[in-house]
């Protein structure tokens, strides 16, 4: 089984009141390959410029994802500056540099274009659509952002009917669905095209979907969020890593799958980048996925 | 077993997106009573003016809820307005009449001096204290708000000290000890002396702490909130009432309690007032009970 994920693959500058992290790497293809690559083989498809440290793509090899897909080009690897306020759940980005990134078209190589399960990053619409067209999956999966949604919604639109699930912020799904209770939001979202939808909540867990079926996942309550970057990506990276390991998408493993993603994405968290990420272990996926266990039975 | 519960008893009222509800029957003591009371005998202690309609009287008492603490004055009953927003997690309180709750001070009748579990509704904290000089109970929660917190937190800190729980929104906790996250603030909630702290996020569900213990629960996705009025005061009735049929406080017991206390405060959301609430069978709870273990479990 394998996973193919296209995404953005950054170096994030990021200040947190905790600290300061300079050009560390970042990017959601990055965070969801070491979270998937966990579970699952992981064909990383994305493009850095001739800056890009190789410390860096060692470290992603050392997890044995396959790099084929990662293209070096002339020019700066995408850059993003952010700042967290005391509530981490609130950031302003204070920089954007798109850089190779702008110019970026994707090209899966021949190993990425039949994975089982395939995960659209956050790019643009149009190029989720180019990707789509170059790859056989049999689960598609894809994450957005309320740019698109106000500035290319037909494009959109059109990814949105050729995929099985959107992993989307409640936020998002209000912007998308213009419905702020969330039953209905998840509705009119399946109605668009994808029949599982994963709604994040950031620190109060997410929301599966599936026609009537529902489930509800904490977040795991930490006492220190040293930086959240990267926690979605991560989760989504646990979601379909271990979807695909299990090779199968029905209800009760997409719970489980849940879970899976909210460890991961728990770790993303204690860390600066994702270097706590990077040394995951299966044993400290067991303990804290018996952690959740405690947290939620009755 | 019995519960005793002091707070206000209302006529609210409340708009919503989906209609208006003119002086209904309200107040934090008549929705913890109407939820405690499918479990436990209930003495009500409250004031109500020469206005206050028999029909709201006859309706807790057909819930077999003791009112000998329900004093009737000379004046007018406590009147609260509101209005929700689209996203009913937002509201406005348009204006509040304190009149016969102006001069109220608490006196428990003899039955509802030694009860079992004690509910300090949202009142002011002097108040609050003079009824702990007069009940002895071996199990003591309170419910709060910013008010206090900003304006009478000498007070609220001598509560504090006396109470085995506190029931309280997210948002109070970050502004009774100034920190955002939610782990470091419910230690420091335990350390002004709750050793159990429950901590309400709305429709993001709640989180239950008792040293290092945490319980997690969401609450339940309704596709329409026609008035989330009372939901948490019945949330607390629910997670007393069930401590108090147990006659049992061990961590086991509060994960229930609070999916009870969960339970009853989703049948509130669904009517205008506490009607729905107020007709809440012994199946309704069980099948309710049952949707939040398919909600929860992997």
């Amino acid at each position: 089984m394998s996973v193919t994920v296209v995404g953005s693959v950054a170096l994030d500058t990021v200040e947190t009141p905790w600290g300061k992290n300079e050009e560390g790497l970042g990017g959601a293809a990055v965070y969801f390959s070491l979270a998937a690559a966990n579970y699952t083989r992981v064909h990383l498809v994305g493009v850095v410029g001739e800056d890009f440290p190789q410390k860096h793509v060692d470290l992603l090899a050392a997890r044995d994802i396959d790099l084929e897909g990662l293209e070096r080009t002339p020019g700066k690897t995408f850059r993003w500056t952010g700042r967290y306020h005391d509530d981490v759940n609130m950031r302003d980005t204070l920089d954007t540099q798109l850089n190779v990134f702008e110019r970026f078209h994707p090209v899966l190589p021949v190993s990425a274009q039949a994975p089982d399960f395939l995960f659209l990053g956050n790019i643009h619409p149009s190029l989720q659509l180019e990707v789509l067209d170059q790859a056989k999956a049999s689960f598609v999966a894809l994450d957005t952002m309320n740019l698109w949604i106000h500035t290319t919604l037909d494009d959109l639109k059109a990814v949105l009917k050729r995929v099985d699930a959107i992993i989307i912020n409640d936020s998002e799904v209000k912007d998308l669905t213009g419905e702020a209770n969330i039953i209905k939001g998840a509705r009119k979202v399946h109605d668009l095209g994808p029949r599982i939808v994963v709604m994040k909540k950031g620190e109060h867990g997410c929301l599966l979907f599936e026609g009537d079926n529902v489930f509800a996942a904490p977040a795991l309550p930490l006492d220190k969020v040293l930086d959240p970057t990267g926690a979605g990506d991560t989760f989504a990276g646990g979601f379909m890593g271990y979807m695909s390991q299990q090779d199968d998408t029905g209800f009760d493993t997409l719970r489980k799958a849940v879970i899976h993603g909210s460890v991961l994405a728990s770790y993303t968290c204690e860390s600066f980048g994702p270097d706590r990420l990077a040394t995951v272990t299966q044993e400290d996926i067991d303990t804290r996925y018996a952690e959740f266990q405690r947290l939620t039975q009755f």
